[in-house]
């Protein structure tokens, strides 16, 4: 029978996880073994890596990246966007991070029966706010309605071509000994301006989500010629998990100095008084650039001429001491490992 | 205050549909009054088209089709197929409506916390095996998890990536009177397949979903040189919408036989006892193309070499008589116009 045959080839330990749990969606280790236990041996690929935010191919004379992402956030509206400014700047920064310049994208709606047309209109013009902000165009799409009860009110799908006019590999297996890692901002707002509305927490000053667009540094980066080894964005899973996924892929050591990652003020406070660390919360227009240690005032000329990236600082330094590890110097000159959170600290956050 | 500007500017009558139903999802009047009204306008793009499958669009010297769907078909296994392989075979088709050679897919999962990990290795089986047979690759992908009520299992979106190797611009605009319109096979197994499956009937021999790649047969008229003037999959709505699609949107009137038109006995015989009209049931491996009249002998030629085209036969013709309708001449003789409906026969189709 199909079924038994199915569940005896399955590749997770289904004994201990039968059924998907939150923690799988988290960017942690649960949501690494499922995608690479089992669903990227389906993409059955050269392109597909569960490393990197998007795949990049040769059409033609052109070189493009593409890449997709859902966002299900709840709620809908939040202190600095919504599902429409997530949906736009998620797929546009996948893309800017395979070193890609955003064009066009794809957008499918899942609606819930009952949702009110208000509600879907406020979303669609924050589409198309954030798609002209970005300067990318929305393409062709989808609406699809489920019945009451079999979705929340609404989850988005974009999808994103972009185009590499440079001949650079970018990922976290052109990482080096010696590279510098520029991060290009404060984090941790995006969690928190999620969470505190989701539980109706009040601050002295708003926070508000950090979501914009970041292909704009990374374009300055790529037209200067500057040979930069790796870029990501800091999602799901924050900072933390995202040097971890860098670090084991490239089978070099991270190593991070607390006292140069920025966090605001408001930001601490809120992690210290919810038990959150910050370097796992989740950003929507925040990365990582590696580049190597003569490129890095360069780079960071370039990365301050831009709003978004205004703030970059570089917060470490690869080596060849350990493999695949993350060590962060702290405040008060102890070091720890960092390790990859099993599941997440906030479901629904993007 | 930011809603009450947006209340005011929200174009739909909201006083008559202030909550999105299910037939904003069907396929039928109120879908397109939606997508033309509210949500086109936010695809500000000349290449955005509610009234095709996808857009094309040229990077450096390669001119691309790419789309997007997204899939909440209820049940996720039905005969003939499964929520993966219409999510590979839903995207591939409406590349090949496009006039493209599908190349890419993404695919984003929305799975429901408590789905049992057996049920997801199924389906993203299925995704591999058709990804095979339609000769695509898989390349990039998200995995998003929402807690338990707030999803129905397995919600998919894929969006592809196509190439065109020709000059030939297809779509409804393209379509004049005297074209011939040829349908590729048999219409309502799709629907009848999922009706059947939801509500637990049994006939007396099993109805299979129709669920399968169209691109092949495409491939050998673009290969051939045959000058197709518009390509359409008949799915959620099926051929009576699509049919009504391209009249009103060519400007043409299309006269079709309905003794011309193929539907098995058992569907024939499952609609008569649940009231449903064939002319509109969706499938997922059935298309229309619209052809010169001396080229019809050619073009049949060539879908009759595919196996899922080998049935295809001329059902009607293009006129000038009256703008934008679909008139349909009876098996009796009489002739009556096919209207558009106002939502869908079964929601949650595919």
């Amino acid at each position: 029978m199909a079924t038994k045959e199915f569940t005896l080839q399955c590749p997770l330990p289904i004994s201990d996880y039968p059924t998907v749990t939150l923690a799988h969606g988290g960017g942690g280790k649960l949501m690494h073994q499922l995608l690479e236990k089992m669903i990227l041996p389906a993409f059955d690929s050269p392109l597909a890596d569960s490393r990197h935010d998007g795949a990049v191919f040769e059409i033609g004379d052109a070189r493009l990246a593409f890449t997709t992402d859902s966002y299900v956030v709840k709620p809908l509206f939040f202190p600095g966007g919504d599902i429409g400014s997530l949906a736009v700047n998620g797929t546009v920064n996948d893309l800017a991070m395979c070193g890609a310049h955003p064009m066009y994208l794809s957008c499918g709606f899942i609606l819930e029966e009952g949702l009110p047309m208000d509600t879907l209109w406020r979303v669609v013009q924050s589409l198309k706010r954030n798609a002209e902000i970005a300067g990318v165009q929305l393409v062709t799409g989808d609406t699809k309605v489920v019945d009451k009860g079999s979705g929340d009110q609404i989850f988005i799908n974009t999808a994103g071509i972009g185009i590499l006019d440079h001949g650079l590999r970018i990922g976290p297996k052109q990482v080096r000994a010696g590279d510098a890692i520029i991060l290009s901002g404060d984090i941790g707002r995006h969690g928190v301006a999620i969470m505190a509305t989701r539980e109706g927490l009040e601050f002295e000053t708003a926070i508000e989500s950090d979501c914009a667009p970041v292909h704009r540094p990374v374009r300055r980066l790529m037209d200067a010629g500057i040979p930069v080894r790796c870029l990501r964005d800091l999602t799901r899973g924050g900072l933390g998990t995202t040097l971890i996924e860098i670090a084991e892929t490239s089978g070099y050591q991270i190593q991070i100095e607390e006292a140069k990652i920025a966090v605001r003020q408001d930001v601490a406070g809120a992690c210290e008084m919810l038990g959150f660390d910050p370097l796992y919360l989740a950003n929507e227009g925040r990365f990582v650039a590696f580049v190597g240690a003569d490129q890095v005032d360069h780079a960071l000329e370039l990365l301050h001429s831009e709003e978004v990236s205004a703030n970059a600082a570089v917060i470490g330094v690869v080596t060849d001491q350990h493999k695949g590890r993350v060590v962060m110097k702290s405040r008060l000159g102890t070091t720890r490992i960092i390790d990859m959170l099993s599941g997440e600290q906030l479901p629904r956050i993007c």
